[in-house]
């Protein structure tokens, strides 16, 4: 579904910013980052002096798997270090600072990423720690703040999530992702010409049955009744289970019904 | 920043989608999903058949003090009880299903939701237990498929991640968030008077210090200087903090430069 084949580099590597965790406090929330990058295709993680050291034991299962990750993940001592081969460091923060910079959302920020990467950049993701967030002189290297639109009442959001939510809106701004789409598996679409000798079945057993009553209510009943099928867009082999369905109900169904209708009847008797 | 208020309901809730979790194994992904919906004003959180029960205990400290969400938690014994309310449901696979249905984004679900919400429509999001899944079953009775575009060679995603991507997404089509905006704080921009006094004071420490050479090189450089102060858009404190560094390397600064510039010499003496 995801077209990032074209973004590989000759080392099969996908181009992504950097993730940069500042002081991270616990190895499970590293490992629930990492494997958030890593299902957007993120691999490049650095640690600013991780609290717990590294490698950290807590940080494995939560990552699931993302070895690649895990393996590749590089520890320096300051933020400076850690982003000094990066041209455009967006911070992220959850809460205002008294600062005058820019104040980016997810969205614009990877759309400024993807075209920096795109012209050769490298870019990154500053992440502070768990509770402080990041510190403002870790803010005052960075080219923009990129702020998560969050419940005013409730913006404390969790340090994986937040990770998970930056790699995610990355991963959209590839554009081969398609806004929606019909699996037809190894069927196809119904013709007219199916749906129309569905349409006369079904109409024609109907009319037996006295369904239409009136010529003016049959002209609306049909008309009603194709819109539903139409609308459906059924494929070659549904067109078949729907003749199907008719042919049972018209020939097996109408006693079951009739039985049925007798059981409401005397239920709605006894409700009285 | 986000502005939810106009959204809000008499009895001050947000209206959103209903959260809908089948089967949930972990009380500490129930608890972090809690969280991730109330970081984006969402408390309608419904549970199929929790395998620990309801409440749960290992939810609580995860949900980081969502606890709104908690008390409204409801139960059911079946999906199609959890929606029954709902008109439009959408459920979330990161697998492809052998089913024909539609198949959208995120970003598309959410603004289809939004949509139904506004028009007075109640939807829902379906989410499958941690390991397999929605059922087929499950998926039969839903709208639509949402699948959230996944790294192809790891797409197995946490259910709290899953839980908060849709619920950020679904913040997202707030109307009233901003791409970018730039704090101001107490102050203002600098007007260009302001700007071209800034100029003038550089521009002439600049010239007495023989730094502009000749007339051609002075006038190019001068529109570069002048290009990055126009482009860092100052405000009207940050002129003056210019003034004070300009004048301060220009009166106290010399000496020092010439003793930097003496040390820069020798080091590169003895590198030879």
């Amino acid at each position: 579904m995801a077209g990032t084949n074209h973004k590989k580099t000759t080392s099969n590597e996908i181009i992504g910013p950097a993730i940069i965790l500042v002081v991270p406090q616990l190895g499970e929330n590293i490992g629930k980052a990492v494997r958030a990058m890593y299902n957007f295709g993120l691999t490049d993680l650095r640690l600013v002096s991780p609290r717990d050291g590294w490698p950290n034991e807590a940080a494995i299962a939560p990552a699931a798997g993302a070895d690649i990750v895990l393996k590749k993940t590089r520890v320096y001592g300051s933020t400076a270090e850690a982003i000094s081969d990066l041209t455009y460091v967006y911070a992220t923060t959850a809460r205002p600072r008294d600062m005058i910079k820019e104040v980016i959302t997810p969205k614009r920020c990877c759309s400024l990423m993807r075209k920096h990467v795109v012209s050769g950049k490298k870019v990154g993701l500053l992440f502070g720690p768990e509770k402080a967030g990041l510190k403002n002189d870790d803010i005052a290297l960075s080219t923009a703040i990129v702020s998560v639109p969050l419940n005013p009442s409730f913006a404390s959001i969790n340090l994986a999530q937040a990770v998970g939510l930056m790699s995610y809106e990355w991963f959209q701004t590839d554009t081969d992702i398609k806004d929606s789409f019909m699996p037809l598996l190894d069927t196809k679409t119904a013709t007219s010409g199916e749906l129309y000798k569905l349409f006369e079945h079904m109409e024609t057993e109907l009319q037996e049955a006295g369904y239409f009553r009136s010529d003016q209510r049959r002209s609306l009943m049909r008309r009603n009744l194709r819109n539903i099928f139409t609308r459906s867009q059924l494929t070659h082999e549904e067109v078949s289970t729907m003749r199907g369905v008719v042919k049972a109900l018209a020939t097996g169904g109408g006693a079951g019904w009739i039985a049925e209708k007798e059981e409401i009847r005397k239920k709605n008797k006894n409700n009285d």
